[in-house]
């Protein structure tokens, strides 16, 4: 039997994009619902109380599977479909890819998102008026302080958790994506980062990220130059 | 061989306190070390470079797992020590678990404890001054927007995830506890969820919760009283 799945997501969500990457890098088909989640649709509510992307939903002949929100459907998708794997089988990389996923959903998203993409993307979405220059210039600071830590991490691992690709990554990169389409990550100054990204960016789970537009925002330039 | 465990963790942390009624539940014994973590101690940042608790570290002859912050530890904790699941068998269940603990460690704690706890509790630790009373009053009033949530998820369903105990009580038993033992929880509104709560804090899980008491906060008259 084969299992149809629809991805609930919008293409600027940083959350949503950890899941199309997961998805894509295990093979794993789905058609795409695009949701306006600051519009509160409510059959995006029905789906999930918290109003929030990305859901996935799998029918498998008369039963239905609905997961809400990254965490639950990457563990879900690891779990069901172990082929790909993106969790190690070592338990000290496995818990620091897990680690990783949780920093960007809170730390990440709280210091850094919270201030360059409301700003530059929901402001936009909402109607909101033009960008806080002190609000962009916090956000720009605390990713600085973040892309340290990673280019530290790269340093010494090969991939964010250690030895092989894993949602630490793909969390990674979803978040600095979105911000990245913005034109706001100072990749120059971080250039193990910048080539783990670059292969990254490379990979075909991330094609798809690389054409998302947007009405009304144009990517900056180099948003799907593999070669910046 | 016998795995030597330890949790570094702060008593009044609701993350932290999640992992210890997992550990409590799946009767997995453990050494406690108490981390004041505001004060950004070196030894936490060795285990975990964001400082945060909770950390769970795993000894087991030569080998040493270092586990960070509460998803990956609690996921670690469920599939190396399955007896007493956390989980359902069941993958709405399983989904639905996993997104309330998201949930929680997300939405609840940026809207509730970023008031309610960073005014009653994170002033008093770190010499911050005394609370805000706007910032209170925001605090309570999302605390009492999730508490309706919550209350109408209890109308038709066991525990919170469905059918069993999972890792979505323990999240939010977690966060409330914390919350009570300020005395700041209008249990008298939520009927359901009051009687919810007594049925956790009856199980000898949540028993060393009920004890803890930190240097200079009193805790509410009801905190420890199971019959309330």
């Amino acid at each position: 039997m084969t299992i149809e799945r629809t991805l609930h997501h919008f293409p600027l969500d940083p959350a949503s994009r950890q899941v199309r990457l997961a998805l894509q890098e295990k093979r794993l088909p789905f058609s795409e619902q695009i949701e306006r989640y600051w519009e509160r649709p409510e059959s995006l509510a029905a789906l999930n109380p918290s109003g929030l992307t990305p859901v996935l939903v799998e029918k498998d002949g008369a039963s239905t599977v609905i997961v809400c929100e990254s965490h639950a459907i990457l563990e879900h998708l690891e779990e069901r479909f172990p082929d790909t794997p993106l969790l190690s089988k070592d338990l000290n990389q496995r818990a620091e890819a897990r680690r990783l996923s949780q920093w960007f959903e809170q730390q990440f998203d709280a210091e850094v998102n919270g201030f360059l993409l409301r700003e530059k993307m929901e402001k936009r979405l909402t109607g909101g008026g033009s960008p806080d220059h002190g609000a962009m210039r916090a956000g720009r600071d605390a990713l600085r302080r973040h892309l340290r830590v990673i280019e530290d991490m790269l340093g010494v691992r090969n991939w964010l958790a250690g030895d092989d690709l894993s949602i630490g990554d793909f969390a990674a990169a979803a978040h600095l994506s979105v911000i990245d389409y913005f034109g706001d990550v100072p990749w120059r100054d971080f250039p193990l980062t910048k080539t783990w990204y670059v292969r990254l960016k490379c990979r075909p789970c991330f094609r798809p990220l690389l054409t998302d537009r947007w009405m009304g925002m144009t990517p900056a330039t180099d948003y799907d130059n593999l070669d910046f």
